[in-house]
C-alpha cells in the first residue's frame, strides 16, 4: 500500500431487509447485529488496517453521518461526502473518484460496503493487497465471492482467462456480469466452477473509473466533475443541489462494469463473507451450538429446537421455543417477527404492506 | 329444576398448562381467555340460568376468593367455601355436600369446574336439567363427552346398558372409568362407540354421595362431616385447620367414582366443551379465518401462514409470521412463547425447568 492507496465506503443504504431490527431511523450498518460493534464499525476497523483514517472516505446522507462520525470519530470531518439523496452506486463511486482525483492525481480507491460482514480479516486484507497491485497495472478489480450455494440473491461475475503476472492470488479477466439469476440457473453457475458472487466491492485507479464513467455515463462524469471542482469552495452545496438532484439512479455494475474492458476478478474463498442481506443470511455468519441455534441478546429457552435463530433487543424477556425446526424469531420493540428461515427473503413484502397499509410506524 | 338444586363450582387450580399467560397470581379462570368474560364468569353465568346466586357456592382458596367475588358480585359471601390448601378434588366434593347436607337435607348438586369452556349453553342447560332427574331416582351421574379424537389427557368413562326411565337425553350405565389412557389406547376407546371422555362435572344429591364417601373414604367423611357442622359456628376456622390439612390429596374419581355403584353417565355430543388445558385445546374452541389462523389480544399479519394462533396481551403489537404452519405464539409480556401446536403439552416441562433453575418469576 502506498500514500495514494485510498478506500470508500458506500454507507447509504436504508436496509428494511433485517427489519424489524433495521428500521428507518437506525439502518443495518449503524446497528451491532454481530456483536459489540456495528456493522459500520467493523468495516472501519477492518480497514484501518490497510489505510490511515485521513485516507479512508464515507459517502453517505446527512442524517447518517451525524452517527457515524461518533460510531468512527477517527476519520477526519472532511472526508464525509454527504448525498442529498440516494442517487445509486454508480454516482457514489463517481463522487468519490472525482474527488480524490482532486486531491490527489494519482489515487487508486477500494469501493467497500458499509453494511456487510467479513471473518476472516487477514484473508480480506490479503486480498486487498493483491486487488491494488493488479489496479496498478490498470485493471478495474472486482473481488468476487466463490459461490457456496446457489443464490438467487446476488449477481455473479464469470471469470475468463488468467491474468497474466506474478500476484499472490489468482486473478482472472472477467468475462461477463451477470444479473440475479432464477433458481434453475443458479444452480448451473453453482456447478460451472468458473462464476463468482459480485459482492460490490472494488478496486481502481480513480482517473481509470472515471474515464470508463466519461466513455458510458458522460452525463455523468460532466456533474460529478463540476461537483468535484466546486467541492472546496463556497459553491459546493450549489453545485451538489444542482447537479446531483438531477442525475438518474443506476448502478456501478449495469451503468459501468457490465460493458467496461480491462476488469478482473479475484475469485474469494473462504472470506466468511456475507452481505447480511436477510436474515438467514445474518444467521449463516452466527455460530450455532450443537442443536443449530442461535441465541443474540436473549434469553432462549428450547425444547426439541433445532436450526433456530433467536434474536431479540431486551436480553430480559425470556422466550421459549417448543418444536421449532429452521425458524428466525425477531423480538424486537413494537413488533415481532416469526419467519421460516428458507422464507425470510419475504420481509420485504411486509415492508411494502406496510407502507400500503399506513402502518409507517412500524417501518 | 327444584329450590333443592344447587350447583358447585370447584375453582381452586393452579393451571400453569396455559402458561404464559396463566401464572401464579392469575390462574387460568380468572383471565377473559375467550373474550370479555372470565371463564369463571362465564361458568357463573352459565349456571346462572339454571340457579338463583343464593344456590350457587364457590370452592376456592382465599387469594382467588377476593378476584372472585369482584368477578361475580351476585353470589353470596357464605357461599364461597374457602380450602387451606389444596387437597384434591374429593376433599372438594365432600366439603360442599356436607355443607350443603346441613343446608338443605334433600340438597342435589352439579359439580362444575371454573375453568372449562362450553359453547352451547342451551344443550348444557338441557343436559343438566335430565342430570338433575337421573340424580334424583338415586344415581351418581357423571357429565361425558363424545370424544372426536384420540385424546390422551382426558380419563374416558365406558357406558353400559341403557337406563330405565322417560329422559329427554340418552343416559347409560356406567361400565368403567379408566384414567388416561396411551396413545394406541386412546385410538380403541374413541372407535369402541361406547367411551366417553371424564369432563369432571357431576351431578348428585348431597346424602348420597356422602353415604359413598363415608363407604370409601371414612377418614374424609368424618373430617368434612366435623367442618361442616363446625361451619355456622365460631370455631369453624378450628376445625378447618385440624381437619383439613391432615387429608390426603385424592381426586373423586379416584377416590370414589371407580367403585361407586348406581353411577350413569350422559354422553353429551355437540357441547363444544374444552378443558382448555393446553394451548393446542384453547386453539380448537377458537373460531378461525379462512387459513386456519385465530388472532387474539393482537395485530397479527400472517404471510404463507396456516393453521396458527397469535395470543397477545397487549394490542399494540405488531406480530408477523412468514411460512408458518401449526404454531401457537404467545406474546405474554415478560415470555415469549413459540410453540408447535401438537407439542404445546410439553409447556409443564417448561414451567418444571423454570421451577428447577430458579427462574421463579417467570411463573
Amino acid at each position: 500500500m502506498t500514500e495514494h492507496t485510498y478506500a470508500v465506503i458506500m454507507a447509504g443504504g436504508e436496509g428494511t431487509r433485517l427489519w424489524p431490527v433495521s428500521r428507518r431511523e437506525r439502518p443495518k450498518q449503524l446497528l451491532p447485529l454481530l456483536g459489540k460493534e456495528t456493522l459500520f464499525q467493523s468495516t472501519v476497523s477492518r480497514l484501518e488496517a490497510l489505510f490511515p483514517p485521513e485516507r479512508i472516505l464515507v459517502v453517505t446522507v446527512a442524517e447518517q453521518a451525524r452517527v457515524m462520525r461518533e460510531q468512527a470519530p477517527a476519520i477526519p470531518k472532511e472526508n464525509y461526502l454527504i448525498e442529498p439523496a440516494p442517487r445509486g452506486t454508480a454516482a457514489v463511486v463517481g463522487l468519490a473518484a472525482a474527488v480524490l482525483r482532486r486531491r490527489d492525481p494519482q489515487a487508486v480507491m477500494a469501493i467497500q460496503t458499509a453494511d456487510h460482514h467479513i471473518r476472516n480479516r487477514d484473508l480480506f486484507q490479503y486480498l486487498i493487497r493483491t486487488a491494488f497491485e493488479v489496479a496498478e497495472k490498470n485493471y478495474l478489480v472486482t473481488l468476487g465471492i466463490t459461490p457456496t450455494f446457489p443464490s438467487t440473491g446476488y449477481g455473479y461475475i464469470q471469470q475468463g482467462e488468467p491474468l497474466d503476472g506474478d500476484y499472490r492470488y489468482p486473478v482472472y479477466k472477467v468475462r461477463r456480469f451477470k444479473e440475479k439469476p432464477g433458481e434453475a440457473t443458479a444452480q448451473q453457475l453453482l456447478r460451472s466452477g468458473d462464476h463468482s458472487w459480485n459482492s460490490g466491492m472494488f478496486v481502481w485507479r480513480a482517473d481509470m473509473i472515471l474515464a470508463e464513467i466519461e466513455k458510458q455515463m458522460p452525463e455523468l462524469y460532466h456533474a460529478v466533475d463540476e461537483i468535484a471542482s466546486a467541492w472546496d469552495t463556497s459553491t459546493r452545496d450549489e453545485a451538489m443541489l444542482s447537479r446531483w438532484i438531477n442525475l438518474k439512479s443506476q448502478s456501478i455494475d449495469f451503468g459501468v462494469m457490465e460493458k467496461a474492458e480491462r476488469v478482473a476478478v479475484l475469485p474469494a474463498g473462504g472470506l466468511g463473507w456475507s452481505d447480511v442481506g436477510s436474515w438467514d443470511s445474518l444467521f449463516e455468519v452466527l455460530l450455532p451450538d450443537m442443536n443449530g441455534n442461535v441465541s443474540v441478546n436473549s434469553q432462549h429457552l428450547p425444547l426439541d429446537t433445532h436450526n433456530t435463530l433467536v434474536y431479540g433487543v431486551d436480553n430480559q424477556r425470556l422466550i421459549v421455543t417448543i418444536g421449532m425446526d429452521d425458524v428466525v424469531v425477531v423480538d424486537a420493540g413494537d413488533v415481532l417477527l416469526v419467519c421460516k428461515t428458507d422464507q425470510s427473503q419475504k420481509v420485504k413484502n411486509v415492508v411494502e404492506h406496510l407502507k400500503k397499509h399506513n402502518q409507517e410506524k412500524y417501518l
